[in-house]
């Protein structure tokens, strides 16, 4: 199943997708796609109402799509999760999984605008399987634990400032979490329909130049490994959310390519999860 | 004027601190003590209120005390910000903010339990001055406009993992966000009642030993820098908190020095702001 949330922002409304892209309204079920929602059962009770066919259909025509899931309690991030991104960047292969965080209030819509922050020279992107939480996840004995704990997925642009990230000082949040900074969606995919999570092409174009060209397989440190990892040190609580880290490609990486400037288009996608697209402007 | 929140985890009801320690409902004005009531003039409402007689009184007697905030948006962090600390913890003095974040599930009220992660030896303390925003900062223009956008201030401990911090990767936030880890309170004061906050004294004591006896004037950026400084790279929304660092006298710059153990009481006062007692236990 396919969980959206539609309509202006602050103001989005929730839904699922239907057959042949038709749009149903869950404000009878829920009020928003939340981690209460996620964490009751939500997603089978709008399963079982879209198959009786109990949901009014929405005309979504002309309406924004907001992120998939409401303003996470946190937004973890794993850093230098690919093999070919640790060896762009110049980093070594990291023996534990980086984690930082970013502003939870980052998170926009799929094809929001997004802002370059004042003063900024090096904004980046980072095409990223994001995996939403579903129940609270603590101390898990292993990995193989995580999947019941797991939502679904969906697609995070880990935007990122460099200068702000890397050379301000060594924590990296600062240029994580600028206004924007972390487009979300289209949809929250249940994980009935990602066969395998270890198995997704993830794509990323700059004003159509393809950047980003990576699959899922490449990540050093799996979904599973990571929510186990994470709940030995953190509470994961439904709604939570987890970039898992992005493949090879982004400016930083690349001498010679430009950083992201007003004007310019990026085009995300990833197999099964849909497209994204933002325009960025200045702040 | 002292606000604060009573009752159980997750049901606390917001109050205020009135004459001779009585306590007052703030029931009938606002649900909450959260980004809404701040960013609403509710501090200015609930203290008319009290001056009125308005507000009912409470028998707290026996209630325990929540963090005096609802579950900040986010929890930003500034790093080796006392030139003391910076120096025991064998950091050059920073010549920026560093920037860091907790998970904001990790806030706490000032005399709950503190749970010593599973598997950890080396669980810090940090006594902390903690800033309340009350309205939204966005590239402020000097840090002489800051203090309009402070709702007050309170006393955090900002609990950290020094293995989980600082040898498992280059990032801090896993350290710092663990379950429980930021005790918080007892009160809000409002600015009015906090003449200067770069004069305070803070302190610190494990099973009443003095481990911290800092002074909020040996800050290297003060609140106001802080606050604008932070405005130039993310939106500081009403009821985000920063902690705005540590001053010399945790475990990690104290060689001999021991990490909390279970059963350890960890107790923290800054001038004007009140006392948090904590025991730590295993999770």
């Amino acid at each position: 199943m396919k969980l959206l949330r539609i309509g202006a922002t602050g103001e989005e409304i929730p839904a699922v997708l239907g057959e042949g892209g038709r749009i149903f309204a869950l404000a009878e079920l829920t009020g928003d796609i939340h981690g209460a929602f996620l964490a009751t059962g939500g997603t089978d009770r709008a399963a079982a109402a879209l198959a009786a066919g109990q949901l009014p259909e929405v005309d979504a025509a002309g309406l924004r799509i907001g992120a998939p899931v409401a303003r996470p309690g946190k937004l973890v991030c794993v850093g230098l999760n690919y093999r070919d991104h640790a060896a762009e960047t110049g980093a070594v292969v990291p023996e534990r999984p980086v984690v930082f965080m970013k502003d939870p209030a980052t998170v926009v819509g799929p094809y929001d605008q997004v802002l370059i922050p004042r003063g900024s020279v090096k904004t980046d992107w980072e095409v990223e399987l994001a995996v939403v939480i579903g129940r609270e996840a603590r101390y898990l004995a292993s990995p193989d634990e995580a999947a019941a704990h797991i939502a679904g997925y969906t697609i995070s642009n880990d935007v990122s400032e460099r200068e702000f990230q890397l050379e301000y000082s060594s924590q990296w949040d600062l240029g994580k979490s600028c206004e924007t900074f972390n487009p979300m969606g289209p949809w929250l995919v249940t994980p009935d329909e990602v066969a395998d999570p270890q198995a997704l092409g993830l794509r990323l174009a700059v004003n159509g130049e393809t950047r980003q060209a990576g699959d899922t397989k490449n990540m050093i440190f799996e979904v599973g490994y990571l929510v186990w990892y994470l709940s030995q040190y953190m509470v994961l609580r439904p709604g939570d959310v987890i970039n898992t880290g992005t493949p090879a490609g982004v400016a930083l990486g690349l001498p010679g390519t430009p950083y992201l400037r007003a004007g310019d288009t990026v085009e995300l996608s990833i197999d099964g999860l849909g497209t994204q697209r933002q325009t960025f402007i200045n702040a």
